[in-house]
């Protein structure tokens, strides 16, 4: 099978037919309409096999996770996500990997309504690159926006996904094992929590490289300092159960598979931010404050300070 | 030196600061305003190492290429190309290797006034995708527009990009050989001319695969035949002093890394159409019709029947 019918049989369904497609995927080019549109947000993510996966990771894990990651970055600046572009290198032309992985990623995508309008092949080792469109309404969330004074607020619970990565080929797992897994296997992208946060929370960024790393991105770029109360971070049951305290804190702090946003949220708008949370039947935990200074710091539970410097995932 | 530094030095300067400029690089995504446009192109085009280009290649030239490409499909659909996003994959943190490949790239999109807005970067073996966002003004260019009895039409000479494949590495060239390696190492898109020509052409593409395989696809998207003329084809008088007449002809036939674009254009707007590319500076060929059938045909001089059955090229 081709390039063509390849991307025809496999790649053409997870595009979805509506009013706004001018011109299909196929074309040289898609082109859509944007009537209402005052803004548009572009991101692209990149997953490479051996450095964001494991070669033996299942391909319609893969396939959800790219579609995860870079709605994760859509939600993260309040976007409200519309279409995908894909560009795909894979060694072969292994048929079942394709339909799983396709499967995988048109699950992740049909659940935030997106559609795949446009796409590249070639042949090399395996990389997936998935560029995401999305429109704001308003002012975006961005890294650059918290306050001194602002309470620094999580969603869901830290550390799962990174839990899942020494136990991913176990069998059997158990309930907590499964619980922690599938948080791997298919992260939620807190979308529609942060389009109701437009306007409430200050900043915004989506724990990818872990929560201290990602801190210091928001403290790098709103000039601020960063405090962490350790014993406030949401750690799952699930994580409790399967790992000492000390290395669930661990997977909480530096661990970037979840997924979750951390919000800076004023003092006047809380109460506003919980309620919106609640009606999304998602956990808003205060993890701690947006303070003067540059740093990032983790209080422990016992008064005793620990500082960490933060410099980001490393990726080369 | 990191990922984000590395970022920030080589690939910040190829954003250009405007009030379009919402969320700059550097936060979960970019945000632009889009206050007048009306529909967006968006397409995306990866290159990688061994596939599209050797692995002695000059990494200015993988750089302006990677856009060039690009900006070749939004000529396509008629399309202004504003805004790309970059996923780079490198195997190392080679410093020139990434001062001459982003020399290259900003080079380009330079050229047609485009802001490199987004962008990943991850370790392993190269391979470079680049997504184009672009507006049309009206309905746009596509490949399914071909109306029986069109003129086909083509921009300036085909083959001298293929032709220069075999002598890159060739010292000294001379005056010919040279001009054939720019066109290869910086082909132009044809971005300005297809945007005149929305509203004059019924349909267009741009020679990615080969004039003979593209011919192809606007045969299978508009379902009509395509007659062309050999001899008309046209040739440049470097490729024509290097090469063969035969040798020249399979190269314009066959050869895809030109990216000159082929237009179909109904009778009564031939002279519009050949008006606005003369302000342009460009020359267009008509090299054959849109007939009725589901064939790409082309007659050599000799009323001698050469059909060709054309399959695109076989990215796998």
């Amino acid at each position: 099978m081709d390039e063509f019918e390849l991307i025809k049989k496999y790649f053409s369904p997870l595009e979805k037919l509506d009013n706004s497609t001018i011109v299909r995927n196929g074309d040289d080019a898609a082109v859509i309409s944007v009537p209402e549109w005052k803004s548009i947000a572009l991101s692209v993510d990149t997953l490479v096999e051996g450095i964001h996966f494991l070669p033996d990771t299942k391909p319609e894990v893969i396939g959800f996770r790219s579609a995860a990651v870079n709605l994760s970055d859509m939600a993260a600046m309040g976007a409200q996500p519309c279409y995908g572009l894909l560009s795909l290198v894979i060694p072969d032309n292994d048929e079942a990997w394709l339909r799983n992985f396709s499967l995988g990623l048109g699950e992740c995508l049909d659940e935030y309504n997106c559609s795949l309008i446009g796409g590249d092949t070639a042949r090399g080792p395996l990389a997936i690159s998935l560029t995401m469109v999305g429109h704001v309404s308003g002012p975006p969330l961005t890294r650059a926006g918290a306050k001194i004074g602002d309470t620094i607020l999580v969603s869901g619970t830290l550390g799962d996904a990174s839990g899942a990565l020494g136990i991913l080929n176990k069998t059997p797992l158990d309930a907590e094992e499964k619980f922690l897994v599938e948080r791997y296997e298919r992260p939620l992208a807190r979308i529609s929590l942060s389009i109701n946060l437009l306007g409430i929370a200050n900043s915004a960024i989506d724990i990818s490289d872990g929560l201290l790393a990602d801190a210091g991105h928001i403290a790098a770029a709103s000039d601020v300092g960063i405090d962490l109360l350790a014993s406030s971070i949401p750690i799952s049951p699930s994580l409790s159960s399967v790992y000492t305290e000390k290395e669930a804190l661990e997977f909480a702090l530096s661990g970037g598979d979840d997924y979750e946003l951390m919000y800076t949220v004023p003092q006047d708008a809380l109460v506003e931010a919980y309620a919106m949370a609640a009606t999304e039947g998602i956990k808003l935990t205060k993890i701690g404050m947006v303070t003067e200074g540059s740093h990032v710091r983790c209080l422990s539970g016992e008064n005793e300070d620990i500082i960490l410097k933060t410099k980001g995932y490393k990726h080369f």
